[in-house]
């Protein structure tokens, strides 16, 4: 049937028209169907229906109307067509059979490709989530997502990476592991992503030094350069299948296992990587809750990179307090610089830095078994880490003549004390971030929280439990206020809460 | 934050927002999230995030701006606040727990009132396909589907009704059974479908006789007036979240057992049926592929019936073959009124029509075990039960003077003859539907099928196996065009496929 086309000027996020009911009727298409656009090409889009649009009249979403050409045509032809098959196989994951390693590619590209509507890919994330998927099916579908985008090659090996599997907060040890290892010879092509719940992602630390932003090429070019490189994965087209994935688990709060294996492991093949070490953070709050989990999660990690060519050690590491004692861009960044610089900082950054570092040391040759961590520490007491981020920073197109004393932290700050005096007998990490959230991190860089006293510390009443830092006094604000509602630390013989009359409770 | 208010002027479906990247991340919400718009009242709306929407602007769709009032507001404040309950609930299912009668409540409440988003209906169908649900479980899904909507409150008993799975083409036999139920003194207040993948639902044929569109008060009105009704049940607001799953389901071609039982009872529950008989048909090419598979889910609806209050009998009926010899919306019609008539037509219709109806005589206690069937068969010869349709059709706005000669069938028809002497040795089910729905059923009501060789009949060379109609002549071109290519109706001897050189194998 042939349509005017009205363009909607609203982007749709894929391929799509909308249809007037009656005509969708006509056309023997609902909402989810599939039509060609017939003009000088063909495009298939998805249908929704509705009945803004005037009979006769096809609405064509933004993404369609750049596919048509400079100008989106007056009339076009509408011919309802099939599903894609991956819509098939999603299928025949719901019904627990096995897929084929075509079927898991098609899966990837109409993903990539925005073939497939909400509902498809949340059938297809809950599959996977419920039923889990086997080796081969985790190794075709890290093929599929690295096949899916650009892939670096280097000249020359190894080439060395580091990913965490995140849930701990203020886990800044990139910013240390990554000079460490290019300032020994090794390269090192990070790249990472931004906080999607958390408070700072490795992205939004970097870039209070330097643009994190580049191509592929760009990320091969500074890593040939300079030895390693932190830039943000979401601006690069390595690996695209993930975010598009994450865009339908974020809102069901499911990161399903298969998934999470490949996504790492693609992004790690698709920069070429030889050597990986992945730091695996256990305990309560983190993505994994006891030892036993993090050795599993371990083996099939090791597993898939032995498929895939690739090297790959994990270390677990103590995630149930922060890493550090801040919490938030900036002063993130602020406290990982003093180490650098002055050597001055927390054991728990410096031992967890130097110890992943170490590890890569050692599967790169640079050092030999039992003395990786101490080069490592070598290297950073030297102030040759130090000069290589300053590097690194240089070739992003940052200030390499940074200090920790240049970095800008919220003008607006707050203290919560304690009402009590003893010892930190709760920790809530996951409070402290939504803490630092509120006051604005990770978007305005100089959010944050400052912890004064850990999980064990002693504090005397009065004494300053954290400090919130923010761009912002409403935000400032909305912070306290939650803070102080509900605090994120408990101190033995503190009142948890104070019950005034019967009827309150 | 505040924000200036853009009317989008388009349909969402849902109470949804845009929201520019930029101000999203600043106001700290993903695609997916909820914020509450703060006006003269509080709304809570779905955020979508695009870069089409300028920073400091919210794209309102047209549902937000209806319920905001007569004007959109020009600014308004957004506030993020958290998911509805229920997505927590979806959560337990995707994880396998059980969830509780409050629970299943908000879920489907949530759906009815458009909270959930695609990506979370998804889920929640994808993890019932999935698990399934216990006896309790599908109990409180039929009771909140019921309680979500409205309910028709009978003052006399027994309230009779009948539904059929589907899966048959041709089965219009509603058209009888509802009369011949109301001939004898007990009310049957009939809500049916309209065809979805089908090329003729109850609703699209008495739409030929009669205006099918009613409130659940009329539909009350006209049953007690006449004894009974044959209303679209799309038209009401009974049991809405029905077609609300639908729209999910349709697309992943998946039909949940937990949401197919819950769905069908809690329209024969709001109706306030007591006693239910349901069609079950059994055979290849049906929802119900084995006898056993049949008794499975009738024992299932009985069960619950029970737990609901409703006496519920099955009849497992024949289902690989069409009931009667017609497809199609005006010329099913036109076969049911010429039995109705002159008791002349397929057996098939007749015997399957007497059967059921008889069924429901016995249960409402017209009949004695036994002879439900006879007195049904007694009223058609009658022609009580014609009579009593043409009063539904009065009732409900049609003319009751009809004849089946004066039904208007498609003016355009083409033949599809046969290509050999022989048996019928194949009949698809499937394809004769697509080939009615391509000649334009069930919108154009004269489309359809007219079958003239079933299964295990003769038929000599060129006599004609099915007769196409089309209200245009552009779709009878293409019904004729496809049942040409792969012809729906296999006669023993003929040539499947003619291959003739090697390369075009």
């Amino acid at each position: 049937m042939e349509f005017k086309v009205q363009s909607l000027k609203i982007k749709a996020g894929k391929y799509k028209v909308v249809l007037n009911n009656h005509d969708a009727i006509e056309l023997g298409v609902r909402g989810g169907d599939r039509v060609l656009l017939k003009d000088h090409m063909f495009l298939t889009a998805i249908v929704e229906t509705g009945d803004m649009i005037p009979i006769g009249t096809v609405g064509v979403y933004q993404e369609c109307c750049e596919k048509l050409g400079d100008q989106c045509p007056l009339t076009i032809e509408l011919i309802p067509t099939s599903k894609p098959n991956s819509v098939g196989f999603i299928k025949k994951m719901m019904d627990h059979q096995k897929l084929t390693q075509e079927e898991i590619r098609q899966i990837v590209q109409d993903i990539v490709r925005e073939n497939l509507t909400e509902v498809e890919m949340s059938a297809f994330v809950t599959s996977s989530y419920i039923y889990g998927m086997t080796s081969d099916e985790i190794e075709w579908l890290t093929r599929a997502m690295i096949d899916s985008g650009e892939k670096i090659e280097f000249n020359t090996h190894p080439i060395m990476d580091k990913h965490s599997i995140g849930g701990v907060p203020g886990n800044k040890i990139s910013l240390l592991v990554v000079p460490i290892i290019a300032a020994n010879g090794l390269l090192i092509p990070k790249t990472s992503s931004r906080a999607i719940t958390g408070a700072a992602g490795t992205a939004d630390l970097m870039e209070v030094l330097a643009p994190v932003e580049f191509t592929a090429d760009e990320i091969k070019n500074i890593t040939e350069k300079v030895g390693g490189v932190i830039a943000w994965g979401g601006a690069t087209n390595i690996a695209p299948a993930d975010d598009k994935l994450i865009r339908v688990e974020y809102p069901l709060s499911i990161d399903p296992r298969c998934q999470l294996l490949a996504s790492i492991m693609a992004k790690k093949g698709a920069v070429g990587a030889d050597c990986v070490v992945i730091d695996i953070p256990v305990g309560i709050g983190t993505k994994v809750p006891t030892l036993d989990d993090g050795k599993k999660l371990a083996r099939d990690l090791i597993e898939l990179g032995e498929r895939l060519g690739m090297k790959v050690e994990c270390a677990m590491t103590y995630g149930a307090s922060p890493v550090g004692r801040t919490i938030g861009p900036a002063i993130e960044v602020r406290e990982a610089l003093k180490v650098l610089e002055t050597m001055q900082g927390p054991n728990s950054l410096i031992e967890k830095s130097t110890g992943l570092a170490g590890i890569l040391l050692e599967m790169g040759g640079v050092a030999t078994r039992g003395h990786g961590k101490d080069i490592a520490m070598e290297t950073l007491r030297s102030g040759k880490a130090f000069r290589k981020l300053q590097e690194i920073i240089e070739a992003q197109g940052g200030n390499p003549n940074v200090s920790h004393t240049d970095i800008v932290t919220g003008e607006h700050r707050g203290e919560l004390s304690s009402p009590a005096d003893g010892y930190v007998i709760e920790f809530d990490n996951k409070r402290i971030v939504e803490i630092a959230r509120m006051a604005g991190a990770p978007t305005d860089k100089g959010a944050g929280v400052w912890i004064h006293r850990k999980k064990g510390e002693t504090v005397k009443k009065g004494e300053p439990l954290i400090t919130i830092f923010a761009d912002k006094s409403w935000k400032l604000t909305q912070a306290l206020k939650s803070a102080e509602k509900e605090y994120p630390i408990i101190v033995e013989g503190m009142l948890l809460e104070r019950v005034q009359t019967f009827k309150s409770i």
